[in-house]
């Protein structure tokens, strides 16, 4: 474990370096997580030329000595306030082998009442606000990322299953997202993604509908499901639209025929999409070849959002798909790819799955469902 | 609904008019609620001189329409930047009868990357960093929000007993959780309130135990269990500790000598503190009650965090009883009282209410539980 911990350090230090910081605090604990190992919060990483040391609480104590005994540790005694124990850090030589001139900090986490308190505290060092240094590193998923990311999409296909097997006619949305997140438990995961998507009918044509406690499933005619289990502090992210049994027998051919219409609309520009992806391509132009073929069927305003976006430690992970997305495609990238048709009144179909760019195209990550079409 | 947000709103209108600030930005998703009724994220609140109005995006446009209609919303349309929506705010007399000269942002969730933007757009407004305006609102509840209170502790309780109820021997600490938090959802919470602890035996020393997949029920001789439901945006917090069958009924006479002691001895630190509960008094000064108690029996090294804090819309809602705490205690505040005795290698007992400050005194709201000793 250690090892790509530390291999992720070098890599903040090689930007360091680069910009002249001597010095580099980490407060998102989704960093710290990714820096070290340890998986508490309310922790920061003081990255220093000499040496990294973790700050946190007697809470951590144990964990931390479990999680990352390579990594240099200070717990806040009561009464000691986290930056007298970063003050002790940096004058520690072991970490920093003098007094920094400038450091780093994350400007997009450290709230303005920290800052300010950072500034007081040490008036001696120009704290440089920085962006999205380490998140360019979690980009791209090393080999123990990419297998946990693979665990975490297969508890997620186990749960959706194992609820398709059991789901009955009177489950409302949150009867069958409450079943879901249940079941990705059983199979394994320490915990969602973010919060499960279940949609009847027109509610389906909002992308991000919260689950409803009324309408049953047996008066539903489609269902949209978007979930994703999280587990060793990885994620997964998938979507599948379906025709109920209502849906399927009873009903209007007409609405059958729709339904088959936009669904294979929507499965035509995924699949385009995901056969251009490769190293090198832009992002934005993965997006352009879905969006073109919703458009081309005459869709082209009911499609709202990004094509997809990266996964990682958290949901979204880094940009991705967009239509003002520059970024090129590089190996071990894993992101969603996720086209939809919302047609208001009626309904929406969104067909998600995770890919994993390699050396000379993608893999899917999520592909083993039994109702892809 | 729309009457208690807008006392809340005329609240923080007070604040404004005392200070001298002519408009508002609130940034965190829980204040743009507490405020406008509005449950979704992502969005920002504009309180001018005139009027109030929700910055959001399409995602949010119909529930914002359901939730709180009284509320002006400005939706951002694609390629529209939320700085440029602000500024599109400010301009519209509706809301800014002119453009604000000072106004007030919340300085502990706006991150430096934001407020550098903010400032950036607006250099003819003064940004005051402000700390805590809406927070301290949130420590008096409303008869609604006391009620939402006494729902999620109901929910909690039901899905406690439940597990209680159908626990078996081979369950691992991270089985309960997910029958518990599975439990709470069929009882009709929306969501926990915070990962549940599950820690049995010495695991339960540690305050802040992460479950784990080791270990049965069956081997355990002591549980200790912190949990909560959320319903309808407002929460609840309880612990127990308890004996197993293992416990109660084999292994040695001295192990249970010692647990009836330690739990004594909590149960009636737990006891003291409520008893002197009530408007006027100061929250250190309830804190020490407890303290003190557990010192007396000779455990005072062993008690290390505050004796509770506040609840509401979110599990600390706000600071409560700790040693420095010098805030007297009002009525309609809601806490939870927790003292805890945690011996390293053995186990630890916390017991947790909580407790609605009443006119002469509080209430504890939630004490129907069957094993409360």
């Amino acid at each position: 474990m250690g090892d790509r911990e530390r291999a992720r350090r070098e890599g903040l230090r090689r930007v360091m370096e680069r910009d002249g910081l001597d010095g580099y605090l980490i407060v998102d604990p989704v960093n710290v997580s990714y820096l070290t190992g340890f998986n508490g919060d309310d922790s920061f990483l003081w990255i220093g030329d000499a040496g990294t040391i973790l700050l946190s609480d007697t809470r951590f104590e144990e964990q931390i000595k479990e999680e990352c005994p390579d990594v240099g540790a200070a717990i806040r005694s009561s009464g000691q306030s986290t930056l007298g124990l970063l003050r002790a850090a940096i004058t520690d030589t072991a970490y920093s082998s003098r007094i920094p001139k400038k450091a780093g900090f994350e400007a997009s986490t450290a709230t303005v009442a920290f800052y300010n308190s950072l500034i007081g505290e040490f008036p001696e060092i120009e704290f440089i606000a920085r962006d999205k240094d380490v998140e360019r590193l979690r980009e791209i998923k090393d080999e123990g990322e990419v297998a946990a990311i693979r665990k975490a999409i297969e508890i997620s296909i186990d749960g959706y299953r194992a609820l398709k097997a059991s789901a009955t006619g009177e489950a409302t949305e949150v009867d069958l997202r409450d079943e879901l997140e249940y079941l990705m438990r059983k199979s394994g995961g320490d915990d969602v993604s973010f919060p499960s998507i279940v949609a009847y009918d027109a509610r389906a044509a909002l992308p991000h509908a919260i689950p409803s406690r009324g309408g049953a499933l047996k008066d539903a005619n489609m269902v949209l499901i978007d979930w994703g289990a999280k587990r060793d502090g990885y994620v997964g992210d998938l979507t599948r639209s379906f025709l109920t049994e209502k849906g399927r027998s009873s009903g209007s051919a007409e609405y059958r025929r729709k339904f088959d219409e936009v669904f294979r609309i929507v499965l035509e520009a995924h699949d385009a999409a995901i056969a251009a992806i490769k190293p090198g391509v832009r992002c934005d132009a993965i997006d352009r070849i879905a969006r073109d073929a919703i458009r081309a069927a005459g869709y082209g305003d009911y499609f709202g959002h990004g094509l997809g976006h990266g996964i990682g430690r958290v949901v979204h992970d880094f940009g991705g798909f967009s239509p003002s997305a520059s970024a090129e495609l590089r190996r071990n990238m894993i992101l969603t790819v996720e086209p939809g048709i919302y047609l208001p009144g009626w309904g929406g179909i969104r067909i998600e799955d995770d890919v994993l760019v390699t050396e000379t195209g993608c893999e899917v990550l999520s592909s083993r469902l039994p109702d892809d079409e």
